[in-house]
């Protein structure tokens, strides 16, 4: 008989509020949530059918037998120090960037991670069993542990080491952050000049359809691409005011030129 | 009666791959295609109905009303300076960033441009009726001639003025050549790694989904956003090697950093 599968969040920000529904939703049972901000905590209990708010990092008694680490980075190491685990619990974090080892000092030797390729925002909606989610183990336990579970929300899920999962991260920002941040940077040219972002939108979808299709080396075009300097300057020139948004036009044209056109 | 309404093109790039085709399919006949290499004219005529390849500049004896130059930037002037045309043509370019004035020493007063937002590559089919056109034109005459043939091949035809369409293109270049850049970096990083593209697809997507959905603004996340110094010097250590990919990321995130967390 398969024992009740219950887990505990440690966090509550945008991964947390999509990731503890999809567990709730595939055979599991997040039982506790905390968060440094108890407020939090609760909102993101209220999305779920049994989970309460724990208010302190002593899971010593917790019915739990995975706990999850969806955090920024940067509070990792403080919740391995403080966190009170009870025996044979698994901890996994679920970073691009952290190292399995960020975990080596916490009271378990059943270490893991789980990190999930995408962008999550509190306002959208996504289908998880369409998310890749890059699995590490630090042993058989933990991987019987962190595999079922992945498997329950995703189609994509693939064992993957500390050094890989980090370029993927890297890749990942360019791939999104960056990509989302040249979109915000258009829509402030655009809302400079009274025109209406939605224009973009056609040119927008088409471009990630075609870097898809050929491949973004092939489907790159533009000014840089064709090495018209002289468009360079005019957009430039059109830029004077705005040194830092200048400044990427710059940098980044450059890379394509250099890229395209080396000699 | 209508007269027949036929058009001549100076280029055989990537634009005039896709255009002349589309006006050949909404009651327009594309005559003449010019191109500085005669080649290149010979494989687009290959796509059009009655179409020849015109060895000069001289058209002075055309049948054609309409007069497109779909040329890079860089080759305007020295077109306008050469060419030559019949009695009452209309001669428009197809650029985003060129104002209407750079025809006005052409050999007519009768000026516009149409202006596509899109990206075009020869190996990657578009629909035309979804791209925006934006139309300028120096006269009624001009103005008559080019709204119709506009709207022959586009739902979505807009008048704007030369200033507001160099918005348009600056804005452009970040939103789809830079785009596309940031997914060939990406795209770079994954294969130094033996990582295969296609995991990010999922995240591509849905970036560009939540970004025309929330506004890119609200869709922003990453490190970056969240002021995460620590990936951010971790990912910089990441990428040592290279240097001009690190300064890409350098700036970018800096840009992130001044909008999102600003103080």
């Amino acid at each position: 008989m398969e024992s009740v599968k219950f887990v505990s969040f440690i966090g509550s920000g945008n991964l947390a509020w999509h990731l503890a529904p999809a567990l709730d939703n595939a055979g599991y049972i997040v039982k506790e949530v905390y968060s440094r901000n108890p407020h939090h905590a609760e909102i993101l209990v209220e999305r779920l059918y049994q989970a309460e708010v724990k208010a302190s990092l002593d899971f010593s008694t917790s019915d739990s037998n995975v706990f999850i680490i969806a955090t920024s980075d940067d509070a990792i190491q403080d919740i391995v120090r403080e966190i009170v685990l009870p025996d044979e619990a698994v901890l996994i974090h679920t970073s691009g960037s952290q190292p399995l080892n960020v975990l080596q000092f916490a009271a378990t030797p059943h270490l893991g991670v789980l990190y999930p390729l995408q962008t999550f925002s509190k306002l959208k909606k996504v289908d998880f069993r369409e998310i890749p989610l890059f699995i590490e183990s630090s042993d058989q336990k933990t991987e019987h542990a962190v595999m079922p579970l992945a498997n329950a929300i995703s189609n994509k899920v693939q064992k993957i080491g500390s050094e890989e999962r980090k370029a993927l991260h890297v890749a990942a920002v360019f791939a999104s952050n960056f990509t989302n941040h040249m979109l915000a940077i258009a829509d402030d040219i655009l809302q400079q000049n009274n025109i209406n972002f939605d224009w973009l939108i056609p040119l927008i979808t088409e471009t990630i359809n075609k870097s898809i299709a050929l491949g973004p080396e092939e489907a790159q075009t533009g000014p840089a691409k064709r090495g018209d300097l002289e468009v360079l300057d005019e957009h430039l020139e059109f830029l004077r005011k705005q040194k830092s948004v200048a400044a990427i036009y710059k940098l980044v044209s450059q890379h394509i030129i250099d890229k395209y056109n080396p000699d």
